[in-house]
């Protein structure tokens, strides 16, 4: 499991989350398979710009912001 | 070509010619293929995260830099 892919899954669980959205429900308004949510959350998969687009819009949220998220928690990391 | 590896691709040359950098001296900045860059600057290719960060270390910036720059792109071009 490559860090920056945990990272961003971790991230990305914790918006779902936050959003009040189950993996079903936020893979069908980003466009992708839900199956591809889970394994994108447990840091399996490493996304594509365009995935990260589509799932930042299912958000209502932009790439940038998720990704500074992301950047965030790998400096967080690092500092401990 | 999908819109979003083209903003992206228009971008990356942008910031590469910025820095000064050729093709090939980025890629191997990067560790991604001569190649590659040249189909990505082409919006050829949709790149993973992973790249995109490998890309923005290379250039002294963050991803979310790169990507905010790649939105803002999207916006100017929508208000036209």
């Amino acid at each position: 499991m490559h860090p920056l892919a945990s990272r961003f899954g971790s991230v990305l669980r914790h918006r779902r989350e936050l959003a009040g959205l189950s993996q079903e429900v936020l893979a069908g308004l980003a466009g992708v398979h839900r199956n591809y949510v889970g394994l994108l959350e447990r840091g399996l998969r490493m996304p594509s710009i365009l995935v990260v687009s589509q799932l930042a819009s299912a958000l209502k949220t932009q790439m940038s912001e998720l990704l500074a998220e992301v950047e965030q928690e790998g400096a967080d990391r690092s500092k401990t």
